[in-house]
């Protein structure tokens, strides 16, 4: 539990790794690929030291990732806090001879990152987080100190159902049309004061999905807006989508599947690309360099390996003169924490960051409430010891019963819209 | 002063810094544009914080670079230590308007580094001497662990003369020709135990250095092997002996001056091409990776920005699949410290560092002895606070006096060369 504890040895090691997958509502979220089922899962580490700190982390809880963390978790203990090279040697050690495709927590959409990064991030983080307890310093301090200390995040806007079939509407109500993306936009931005605007999108044809950001820009003269149909549409498709919307957005995102769609519609359309499809692991960005196939990375640092690995791939970014923004998955307090402290972090992470926060049940989480509070669509960066967010072990026992009771153990968007619709079909690229 | 200080808040700023020019024996060591005056000038950087602390850097102290350096310093004070993004923009904040040329610190060989980056490093690294101390840890802790114990360096060898006019023979004598280099190399290797080999060429025509270099074969048929001209040599001569050095050089080292021509030499040779003049800051990775100019960048945290914009450096280069080795100018021990923890907590930097120690007097240095002691040619990675060397006031009063004494202000090989030798031209390429 993060508390101030000057005095502490500082090169303490991993004594004990507990992992707890947790299950919190989710909404009809819409995407390419399916729909948000009525759960997320993630899953909670706790590092416990010698000395008797812990630092936390979150990650993805699909079952084969799952298993890879239980295996990681062994293999750690007695690693330093402060020895990250050795974290990262023991988890990739871990993994020899693991040849398991599933357990990228991202329902198919993204399943070519580096399973050895996805691996090593919550612990990274939980480590991070101990350092920061034992020092006194925000992790933000620790990744090379907080350049903003506010972090911006933008309104993600979904298209989505009303209610989950058989549940009673949710308090977003439906938006499969330009007018209800709009009311979605005011409410979240009532709400929140986000100032920026990104649509998923690849759910409706794309003259839709162009007619809801022109009424987006309608509404919100100033925001910049994005959309992201997660590689729905094919070349041609994307070039003209992105030549339409010249002047209207700030970042197109993974218009089409693949580094050569995205090379080629580069060249055409006058926005930057953006990506977390095209563009997820160190192994990416030669290729994508060469080919000048993006222009604005989406770090994350549930796939990136990590905070201080994050801080690498900015650095990337800044000499290679590729922008950076952020990019989320359904996620708790733990991580919404470690996204804030590595913006703030990073002077060319200039873009608003995405979240899914404003979509989880305000009600639900593992850490103590009051950490993270928006104003103005940003966090306050925490500028307590590590993290900044404590653990709250009634309310991680209560997600996590709810992980055992609602079944799930694999996000599958699509097998979900099937159930409800046996004649919805998966295809890339859509339109 | 290096000690250990448990209990220090670690969020401690700069309260005054300390310039302290130095000057300390050199001997008359060739390379292509001149020959090493009989002294070498390096700044002693000393960080003091409102918490008492001491951190140490050292840089160059030629007078452009010197100006810079003080300027800076007004600048930095107050900043945290652990605010490494901020010390950076001050430390660029502080050279708005500076339109100087000098101060490189290389004799001409290298211009064209980060002006900022090098202003940069004695401050960062004197930071990060404070953080270990205020922890308790090493710096290789703070750099992401050491990887290694200790950390291999090259015998770095150099035709000479006797010793400088006027002056009595030095302890190497002359080493102009194969047998000279050989008996160097005996020499060094029988006091230092080092496992790898550099020859300092674009001394004399091609042809000889080639013999050099297969002399030492035949002396040391187990030594990797690499030769350095300074970009001394055309196009075609790199190719020349690129080729017929095939199988006996691990790399070939800046052949050639300029990205284009390496990049054509790099097409030709069998061997990889190292660098640190062709790719000396971050400005220079893009074209060098899309035109496959280099192979091995000699990393130096003097001109790359301090330890962790080094750590960045070796980040890219594992991502870029390009090898990592490091460059050494003529230094005292607290240069030859901070590289130790750099090497030591860079996994991919595998080659054996240069370093010009041995060419020291080993009576002469601002450090307390026994810190860095060379065994098999490698040094323990310093395992106490900070960097884990001390300073010792007389023997930086002493090297100070000699700097005043001296009157040597800025670094030139070539003036050196020429008071000797006026016939003596520069040229580039010279063969
Ligand atoms: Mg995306
Ligand atoms: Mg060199």
């Amino acid at each position: 539990m993060p508390t101030e504890t000057p005095g502490h040895r500082s090169d303490q090691r991993i004594a004990e790794v507990t992992i707890t997958p947790v299950a919190f509502r989710d909404l009809p979220l819409l995407n390419t690929v399916g729909v948000h089922e009525p759960y997320a899962i993630r899953a909670i580490v706790e590092v416990r030291t010698d000395e008797g700190l812990t630092g936390l982390g979150e990650t993805y809880a699909d079952t084969a990732h799952l298993a890879r963390l239980r295996r990681a978790a062994e293999e750690i203990t007695g690693t330093g806090v402060w020895d990250l090279n050795e974290l990262a040697r023991r988890v990739r050690a871990s993994l020899a001879g693991d040849t398991g495709t599933g357990g990228h927590g991202m329902a198919g959409m993204v399943t070519n990152s580096s399973t050895a990064d996805a691996v090593l991030s919550p612990f990274e983080v939980a480590c991070l987080d101990v350092q920061g307890q034992a020092t006194g310093l925000p992790v933000s301090a620790l990744l090379g100190g907080a350049v903003r200390d506010r972090v911006e995040y933008s309104a993600y806007l979904f298209y989505k159902w009303a209610a989950h079939p058989g549940q009673e509407p949710d308090a977003w109500g439906a938006a499969l049309d330009p007018d209800g993306i709009v009311a979605q936009a005011r409410q979240m931005i009532g709400a929140y004061g986000f100032s920026a605007i990104k649509l998923k999108g690849g759910v409706f044809p794309p003259e839709e999905e162009i007619e809801a950001i022109r009424a987006l820009r309608r509404a919100f003269p100033d925001h910049p807006l994005r959309i992201d149909p997660n590689g729905a549409w094919t070349v041609e498709t994307s070039i003209r989508v992105g030549q339409e919307l010249d002047g209207v957005l700030e970042y197109l995102e993974d218009p089409t599947a693949g580094m050569a769609g995205m090379a080629e519609v580069a060249k055409k359309v006058p926005m930057p690309l953006a990506t977390n499809m095209c563009v997820v692991g160190f192994a990416d960005i030669e290729p994508a360099v060469k080919r000048d196939a993006v222009g604005v990375v989406l770090s994350d640092h549930h796939f990136w390996g990590g905070l201080t690995r994050s801080r690498l791939l900015a650095g990337i970014c800044e000499t290679f003169g590729l922008g950076m923004s952020m990019h989320s998955n359904s996620h708790l307090g733990i991580s919404l924490a470690a996204m804030t402290h590595l913006a703030a972090a990073s002077p060319s992470l200039t873009y608003a960051c995405d979240t899914h926060w404003p979509w989880k049940d305000p009600g639900e989480d593992v850490i103590v409430d009051g950490a993270l509070t928006f104003s103005e669509g940003a966090l306050a960066v925490p500028a307590g010891p590590g993290l900044g967010v404590t653990l709250d072990r009634d309310r991680l026992a209560r997600l996590h019963e709810q992980y055992v009771r609602c079944g799930l153990r694999d996000r599958d968007d699509t097998g979900y819209m099937r159930r409800i619709d046996p004649s919805y079909e998966l295809k890339q690229p859509r339109w």
